[in-house]
């Protein structure tokens, strides 16, 4: 199997024996030095000095608590949605009770720094701004250090998706000006899926300790106060846990740079050969190509879904999909966590030798 | 390493070997199968004929999805409260703006079905009743058959945290007239935490409708819908679905009976071993003692925590201690899910070699 979905991502052989190992107290010494090994880790990638939480949950989930614990219903916010994550997120706000605004980009787009100073100038009542930094479902990424720049400089949280970026490409959480971060275990991290990650800076703790959209299973402060003692506040998902101490030995080796690098240099790989296939990117502007994954249009009158299931059942090579209004029209390359430049040019061999 | 906490319990070889198994396609036909298998057989263990939800979560994510995909900010609700777990419940309930009356029993003791026909009667305006069936924090089992004729007479939907019941001991939903009802995948399942799992029957879906408590993450529409063409609407725990396919081959083989026989005949074994050793057990009257986890309290004059640490560092058995109010007064030994009598033998021969 070549697993080439934007994730769950394929995990190392020894990540893999250890989320298979056998269970032990969550509430002892042992669980305790994993737990704090593993947040240790996670404060280096996400550039953080504060503690990153670790929640029971997929990333959907990480992304409701990044809303839940920082905003009151009520509040006006401003979404920045370039696809169907960006929208995922506008939902959760909305859902909880928040005034939304839209900073709807066309899809295949990313931001404009620019267009959300406008915006925030032009309703100073914003309170918080979201933000998709990676958009896995067109493969575009958004120009978050620029977009937090002018966020910061007008004063309104800035809450990031970082799902499918953190750990794989650079994201400065503290030094860019972010306020919130969320990540998922089965992106980057080469882990399966059940935790998410969630980091608030001394901002968003201040903003927390007003906030009263409801909550209680994902509620951060709970998850912070357990931390202190090496534990969370509700049954882990253990075995994630074990891999994720193991999978940090691997970015350790690699580092964190090296990782980056690594995923830089495969995407630029993977748009050179789409090029070459005579494909056309999803995204429109490739300086805003992701790196984590790469978006592709099927050419016209040919039957994509068809050259997918042929990959599949023939060939092994799991490719990703179009969402929602772009089922059908394109579809994604994951080239995130582990792997090889082999690995993506394995599959891109399987659709060279699949197109008509 | 015996485990003997009530959860995470220890997980048979041939489910860890599936837990470590690398990842798929989580939207593609292979996991949809999984999940078709792991809900027929959720589905005969909680006595069910609409399908249970699986969620990403603990337990208490599942507490909470039971409360705010049944209820609206506002509604009266009787909590039935006899330790840690129906006290958590009940805050859920308040987190999201129920107004909850405590039905509080002292700890140690079961709730009295005719005090919850009192309440009821004194009080036609409550909408729902939390319950806890097996209370884990003190061994605990409520007469969950008898309060659920009770109320289902009276008319408020029955929500039911059988978390550490279900799989265990009996426990029919439908049968009993339960409206909602909750378990988690590190308790009798013989599987790793991750899992939350989540039936509403029709009542609660009538009820679910109408309910306004925020949800998106928890959701169980969405969860209902994407279930219809064998998918999770986030991205599921996948390890824990492998685990539990894996699982389910051995209840079947064992048969459920046989199963709740096994957890009967051991909790029996071991509450004569825990009166034969000159202890007390926490629960007042046996009827009411639970086959899946026993709380027993430490002598006075004895340092419990120490002999605990012993039984640990010395002699590799895991116990579970007290929580809250009960830490250093009691421990506790699971005997749920994967375990044979001789691993509770085995665990309190050493009991009885530390003890004074």
């Amino acid at each position: 199997m070549n697993l080439r979905i934007p994730g769950p991502t394929p995990c190392p052989d020894d990540v893999l024996e250890a989320v298979g190992a056998p269970m032990m107290n969550h509430r002892g010494p042992e669980f305790a030095a994993i737990v704090r090994r593993v947040t240790d880790g996670l404060n280096r990638v996400f550039g953080v000095s504060g503690d990153v939480l670790t929640l029971t949950a997929s990333g959907t989930g990480g992304l409701e608590a990044a809303v839940v614990n920082a905003l009151s219903p009520g509040d006006r916010v401003l979404a920045v949605t370039i696809g169907v994550f960006g929208e995922r997120l506008a939902a959760i706000a909305e859902a909880y009770g928040a005034r939304v605004e839209r900073y709807e980009v066309e899809w295949g787009d990313a931001a404009d720094p620019d267009e959300v100073a406008r915006r925030l100038d032009a309703d100073p009542s914003v309170k918080a701004v979201l933000v998709t930094h990676n958009e896995t479902s067109t493969g575009v990424t958004n120009p978050l250090q620029a977009i937090a720049a002018v966020v910061r400089a007008r004063g309104p949280l800035l809450i990031v998706d970082g799902v499918s970026s953190v750990g794989s490409i650079p994201c400065a959480a503290e030094r860019w000006g972010v306020d919130v971060l969320v990540s998922g275990s089965q992106k980057g991290w080469m882990v399966p899926p059940g935790l998410a990650f969630l980091w608030l800076g001394e901002r968003a703790w201040a903003a927390n300790a007003e906030a009263s959209m409801p909550r209680f299973y994902l509620d951060a402060a709970r998850a912070r106060d357990s931390l202190a003692s090496g534990q969370t506040p509700w049954t882990p998902a253990i075995p994630i846990f074990y891999g994720l101490d193991k999978a940090f030995e691997a970015i350790r080796a690699e580092g964190i740079e090296g990782v980056y690098g690594r995923h830089a240099e495969v995407a630029r790989y993977t748009r050179e050969r789409v090029r070459a296939l005579g494909l056309e990117l999803f995204a429109r502007d490739e300086r805003f190509a992701s790196d984590t994954v790469t978006a592709v249009r099927w050419p016209e009158g040919v039957d994509g879904p068809a050259i997918a299931r042929r990959a599949r059942d023939e060939h092994g090579v799991i490719l990703g999909g179009g969402q929602q209004s772009l089922r059908g029209r394109i579809f994604r390359v994951g080239h995130l966590g582990h792997f090889t430049r082999a690995d993506v040019a394995a599959a891109l061999d399987v659709v060279e030798r699949l197109l008509p």
